[in-house]
């Protein structure tokens, strides 16, 4: 047992690394912050006796690091077996000292960063100022840890869409896009095991702004192994053409290679001169400038030809200014947009697929930038030579939608992409775009530690929630238990309502402002998450505050304020269009949040001494076009009160209003008793002004079963009359309905009549467990609710459907494993099965709520079979003719955008029990949830769908 | 030469009829107001020798006035060819005496009134305070006027719907709706030259309310003929059963004749006995109570046969207590609602059709209740003895909506309906809905008017413009020349902008706010109207502003206000929608305009001593029931600020908004130039903030051809950009285009670059006079604006279109005339042809503008024929299987609303000139435009339909 305490000793050989000697200081400062003294620093002359002897002559702890190749006091610590494989490191607890081994320089930095985490540091720890708890002493095992080879060989993040948010910041921070800014940015890559980097390039030249190359050395130098974008090749920046080009550049002043085949090559061969002698995965192919298309009017086999020959110059190039084993360069062919069909070419050409000059070149695929994985490889082609990169999204800047403010991402989402991405095959390159950086640290952290620890952090069983704990446990460790509680719910409920529909994207017309009690719903969790985060807030102190604001505060109150101010723009609408003087009370909480939008973006440009200055100026609501251009700030429904007296009554969840005027009498229905899970039920009335606020209850029948209350709500003047039901004496009961009259009299003939009729016959309840029992006039079940499923079998595998916690939007969905498998017409196909009683026979629609994935391959198909009492219907997700990922893609744009994609299916059901099953018939079949309702009634629009019906248990 | 001056005396049989002197006295009056001096009234005991001697003893003019029945004195002045015919008067000027003959009371009654007509007195003198101008003497030339016999025989007006206006101004004025109410309405009715009345009856029971049978009594003496509405048979009020049923009732206690056949048969019988010795036209028949169906569950033949015995019961009861030849007794029997199928029958059983009981008793068929006449007689049924009555509506109080509170009606469209209406025969009872009365008397007037002289009235050449300028002279007779063609042109554009849409269903989505410039040429003309009204109130003496406030300020301003609220609802809600900043502003006008629908309806309390208190209660806007309940009041769009600078552009007339930013930059286009009859046309920029209010402007081409001004709205902050050519050097000019460019810069990278693309080259002008030209996306033609026409023939009769002046929305209209003509198949039609120059072949749709008529006959057909190029196509308006007038009939409710019936053809069309022509088949076919715009593009919405196109003249 080595107890660590404030006396340690860092010591290197003097020829180590100079990017694990910086590493070893920040780690050496790590030790500062927890044990309040500053290490000592020393680096010897000789090997591995000096490391022994120096341990024996102090009382401090050492910290012996180093790299095998540096020097091979460390190889026994490592092992044989480890020495040649890629970022390993082991850990070894002797004594009074600690022996940090790498295999290569980033395996030595991972080494060092371990020692932080064991000491309880958070990655984070200086990117945004969250400090570790305070320590006397740490104890820890003798021993030795090595570490698994990464999963995923480059892992990295790109610097995106950073203005005006990322750039301004580094502007005013650090005076440019400069070596002094990525310096933190390495460091956070490096501390969440990433080792890859693409630069920000909006407005910026990685390689010219260091100043100078200072940029590229010290990424060099600290192991980040640099990318660019897909269209920028050979180690060139998008901009650095635009700034070279000109009429007497030697770089000519065409990106073209066909007319301009001199220049644009000695423009790779320089950059190639310039960055060759770094760490890179070099971009090979490609683009028109500024991200098009290369050559647009032109044929196939040009195009291909075209590429192809590029292609060929690059390897050159490569070969006579990197390595001349142009197999050992990393490099890079992004398969996107208009590329992907000249790789795949179609039945007159042949398309790159298999072209020698691709060996060894990382294949990159791409996500649908919404999170959903495009195209990904066939069985056949996962054997390519280089592999295969996916290029990930956490934030986009394009159609049918932006998002660049604060994180709307959510982890379970990430997960079951990034791991269907792994079992496709993609596991040499994943790449995230995450824009500014600030708030999508936490689905980082996850994206990272997926792809360096595939295996664990990939299990079904090692659920997002519990990541999250370990996150937040690992960002605020001395908070108290209630605290770290808290700001779990806070991290989990955010970004599930976040992942309904992304804050850009969300109007006052996205949920159902009284159907379903949807806005209801929703709107009590946003609110407890703002209440939540402002009594947090409140308690933390002025050094715990700012780690909170960044990683919790900020994007949680940030997205939960605009969805809870369209939600309250909802009901504004809804109540103004009924003119229910409510309306106004509701402009008014709308422009609060307004307010308070603009205070935390205040905030944000001062909190922690300015840390993050201009990182929350992007636009973040109410978008129309794709970006935040002619963005929609909320209108705000002012009501003026009727001359007469007048109210307004509906049922809770159904959006029918009756005013109950002589002459347009309609009677309320109150159903809901019908479901045996129900107890209590409102009845609303609302106020359309002050002339009729007295109104008189009177309840006919309900015996002694049924009772109500009345509670006023004097902002809105909407009134909540909850009806009470008594199952016990319910069940006793004759007559099981009831009419609340509601009477009121406003003078000048204004009166209201209005009878709410009660119905709280129980249905027929004699089923199996696990039935579903109609109650109103759907029946909705979540796909996890089956009541049996069974297994199929694929290439000698057994297939089953397992459910994936928390995914969706309302419970959570259900998949089938091994992700990769296929059923044509649904031929050995595992199940899962829903047993359901509805109310009446007739034609139903039954509406499949599945996450908006594309079809996995070129064939454009995407499948599943519905079999409802025996008759199987296969269901077409998409049509494989037409449909395509894209700008104006509405098919697939409208899914996107709804993050959902609901498809239905019509049958025949019988009153009483029905017997559906759902069969994969293609892979990316992800089910959350499925109502069925009559075909031919109109049903109520709801955002999220029917809420779960009655279920037997 | 008779100079009439202040020295008069009435002079009269002792025995003459009550009632005529009673209309004496008030004529006498009429003389006071205009010479200040009350004449003498002289009863004589004997008779025409008296007269002649009277006058010679005298120096006053003797105004000698009688019944022929009463004196043979007057049968000289009349001739004998008078003396048989109804309500004919004698008007003879002799030296120093003015003899008036009737041949019966209303003969002599109108004569009296003819008197005050030739003195200026307009008939509203008493019943709203219309003072005559003052005189000092008249001149009326020597001889004898001979009145005709009225045009149709029973003429008179309906108070309805008389809550909450009319009932409590009767409560407030004269304790109740009573006698002393009820002289007011008779003697308007009998100045109006009417002669009929049904008297209020939703709570009010016209028997016993005189109080006691007074009401009935002062309409007998004043010879005024009391009917009841369709469902209150035998001179019965409706509320009259429910005031005396009962379980000890000797009526008894059901409204049903089968059940209770002895208590209704002594119900009626007694109302016989009561009313019997009056003049009436009876009601016969029977509906249910509450004006409903009269036996809902029966068949076809139960109901016709109980329809059968009731007219037995009811002809055998008026034989017995009113007249033994029941042929002699006016009756009436309303073919409305389920009545009307009762009299067609259908193939199984014989209707009523034809029935004896039914000989000599007037069949009363009605309007749609909104303007419209539903089935007419056809030739067949034209000879029933006892003839038809029509009960056509100025006021309603149902579906689709109610229209109650101003003046809404329009002459043009009256004129055309109650024509055809004589013209299919329907001559012997005109009847007219006229609600609370107030307001609607100028088109009670013209109905009236029209309904006493037919053939003055109903000329084509004696458009309703001359009667509005008739009937202002008639009121406002002494106003200056300048006020009086004010009056003229508020009466014409109020009306005609209420006609487009009633005030009650004009919602802020009903014209387009930017479209073709709709919203702003209607408020434009609404302004008008409300500014020559505030105008001339400032300008009127305390005398004279009381006639004109009741009958043009009130109803003029409040139709005008409340259409302007809804335009300025509908740009409130526009420019919210574009987060434009003047959204607020036009918030504010919204609020103004609600305020001043109050003042307006608080002055009517309180005008001229209070003389109108209620009549302006009806709720009167926003309907989205039929009636009042649950009107909408405007909801104020309040639109916040974007954070960054942002600006609005568009060109006028087109609804594409763009902000000119980085991402979305969209080009405006400008083609109105194209249209050789626009000199100007303008570009808006209004601001969504103040941080980008300026900006700049380039002119980029236009040469010396086009030059721009700029002029700034302060508080809209929408900014007018007005281009203007100059057409003499744009012809000279070699580039017919240009672009105009603006350019802002709101920081932040918040720039707005706009090109507006102007193009102003002429087509082709190369045709015939007369001919359309496209020069937008669309052809507009107005009906009237036919390039040619050709007669038809019906039953050798020649039939022509002939344009109706002033009707429809947006010019007049045209119609086949003799207007019972049809022509199945088109066959010997007349047509109007059209000549429009396309700018691009294709399919073409041709929306035609139609007055929503319904079919003329139970055939249910309303067709007419277009032909393109030669190609006829057949367009049938409505399904002849469905269609139906009535309560949730939303083809026809649609129609009704919109005022309009859009009937679209598609058709292929050349480049170039193309030949349109329109034939009707059925009668009822008016039409007011035709639109004409590509099958396959969407078309702007619009109310009125796009604008008339340039036309070569």
């Amino acid at each position: 047992m080595l107890r660590l305490n404030g006396k340690n000793c860092f010591v290197c050989a003097k020829n180590e690394l100079s990017g694990a000697k910086k590493i070893a200081k920040k780690v050496s400062n790590d030790l500062k912050l927890v044990f309040g003294s500053e290490p000592e620093f020393k680096e010897l002359d000789i090997h591995n006796i000096s490391f022994e002897e120096a341990a024996k002559k102090t009382e401090e702890t050492l910290i012996i690091f180093g790299t095998a190749q540096t020097s091979s006091f460390f190889e026994k610590y490592l092992g044989q077996e480890n020495l040649e494989k890629r970022e390993v490191y082991s850990f070894t607890v002797e004594e009074n000292k600690i022996i940090i081994a790498g295999s290569d320089k980033r395996g030595a930095i991972y080494g060092l960063f371990h020692l932080s985490e064991l000491l309880g540091v958070s990655p984070l720890v200086n990117w945004c100022n969250i400090m570790p708890p305070k320590k006397k002493s740490l104890e820890l095992e003798e021993g030795t840890y090595i570490s698994p080879e990464p999963s995923v060989r480059f892992r990295g993040f790109f610097i995106n869409d950073e203005w005006p948010a990322f750039g301004n910041w580094a502007t005013h921070n650090y005076g440019g896009v400069n070596a002094k800014m990525y310096e933190n940015v390495f460091e956070l890559l490096l501390r969440l095991k990433g080792n890859y980097l693409w630069p920000a390039m909006w407005a910026s030249r990685f390689s010219d702004d260091g100043p100078g190359l200072e940029n590229a050395e010290l990424a060099d130098e600290l192991g980040v192994v640099m990318g660019a974008s897909h269209h920028e090749p050979c180690c060139r920046a998008g901009e650095e053409y635009r700034y070279l080009r000109g009429p007497d550049s030697i770089y000519g002043d065409a990106w073209n290679f066909r007319s301009n085949e001199a220049g644009i090559t000695k423009f790779w061969e320089d950059g190639l001169k310039r960055n060759g002698k770094f760490e890179n995965v070099i971009t090979v192919g490609m683009r028109g400038e500024a991200d098009t298309a290369i050559m647009q009017n032109a044929t196939l086999a040009d195009n291909i030809n075209l590429l192809r020959d590029v292609l060929k110059t690059q390897n050159r190039l490569i070969r006579e200014n990197v390595n001349e084993d142009v197999m050992k360069v990393p490099r890079m062919l992004a398969l996107y947009k208009e590329v992907e069909p000249y790789f795949y070419g179609d039945k007159h050409t042949k398309g790159l697929m298999g072209d020698p000059e691709l060996e060894g070149v990382t294949l990159m695929l791409c996500d649908d930038n919404h999170g959903n994985l495009r195209t990904v490889p066939t069985e056949k082609m996962r054997a390519h030579k280089g592999g295969y990169g996916m290029y990930y999204h956490f934030d986009y800047h394009g159609w049918p939608y932006s998002y660049e403010w604060l994180n709307t991402n959510y982890l379970p989402k990430a997960k079951e992409q990034m791991c269907a991405a792994y079992d496709f095959g993609i596991r040499d390159l994943w790449i995230v775009n995450v824009g500014d950086i600030m708030t999508n640290e936490f689905p980082l952290s996850y994206f990272l530690n997926l792809a360096y620890d595939y295996p664990k952090y990939s299990a079904l069983e090692y659920t997002t929630a519990q990541y999250t704990a370990e996150w937040v446990e690992q960002q605020f460790a001395d908070f108290s238990d209630k605290q770290k509680a808290t700001i779990n719910n806070i991290m989990n409920t955010y970004t599930r309502l976040a992942n309904m529909r992304r804050t850009e994207c969300i109007t006052s017309d996205t949920f159902a402002p009284v159907a379903f009690n949807e806005s209801e719903k929703i709107l009590e969790l946003a609110d407890e998450v703002l209440k939540e985060c402002e009594k947090l807030k409140l308690e933390l102190s002025k050094k715990d505050y700012p780690g909170f604001f960044a990683q919790v505060y900020f994007p949680a109150c940030g997205t939960m304020n605009v969805l809870k101010m369209q939600l309250l723009a909802g009901r504004n609408k809804w109540c103004a269009s009924h003119n229910m003087i409510a309306a106004n009370a509701y402009a008014d909480q709308v422009e609060a949040c307004l307010a308070f939008d603009k205070k935390l973006v205040e905030e944000c440009d001062k909190v922690d001494g300015g840390r993050w200055y201009a990182m929350g100026w992007s636009e973040h609501f109410g978008f129309v076009h794709w970006n935040e251009e002619e963005n929609r700030y909320p209108v705000l429904a002012k009501v003026i009160e009727p001359r007469k007296g007048r109210l307004c009554a509906w049922v809770e969840g159904i959006d029918f209003v009756t005013t109950g005027g002589d002459w347009t009498r309609r009677p309320l229905s109150c159903d809901l008793f019908k479901n045996p899970d129900v107890k209590t039920a409102r009845v609303f009335i609302g106020a359309c002004n002050k002339k009729m606020l007295a109104y008189e209850l009177a309840l006919e029948g309900g015996e002694d079963w049924l009772t109500y209350a009345v509670k006023k709500d004097k902002t809105l003047l909407i009134d909540t009359i909850t009806l009470k039901v008594d199952r016990e004496k319910l069940l006793k009961a004759g007559d099981k309905k009831a009419v609340l009259k509601i009477t009121a009299n406003g003078g000048h003939g204004c009166r209201a009549r209005i009878d709410v009729n009660i119905d709280a016959a129980l249905p027929n309840l004699n089923y199996d467990k696990g039935t579903f029992i109609q109650t109103g006039n759907y029946i909705s079940m979540e796909a996890a609710h089956f009541a049996a499923k069974d297994s199929g079998s694929w290439k000698n595998e057994t297939v089953a459907f397992e459910e994936l916690a928390d995914y969706g939007k309302t419970l959570s969905a259900v998949k089938a494993f091994p992700v990769i498998a296929d059923f044509p017409k649904g031929k050995n196909a595992p199940y899962v099965e829903y047993k359901f009683v509805a109310a009446g026979e007739g034609i139903k629609q039954f509406d499949f709520y599945l996450n908006p994935s594309n079809p996995a391959y070129k064939d454009n198909k995407l499948a599943f079979i519905a079999e409802v009492n025996g008759d199987k219907i296969q269901k077409d997700l998409v049509d494989a003719k037409n449909f395509a990922v894209g700008d104006n893609q509405w098919a697939w744009g409208n899914d996107i955008t709804n993050n959902i994609r609901i498809a239905s299916v019509y049958a025949d059901c019988r009153e009483g029990l029905n017997i559906l099953r759902v069969y994969p018939v293609t892979p990316n079949i992800v089910l959350q949830k499925i109502v069925v309702h009559n075909a031919n009634e109109p049903f109520p629009y709801s955002y999220l769908g029917a809420p779960e019906s009655f279920r037997l248990s």
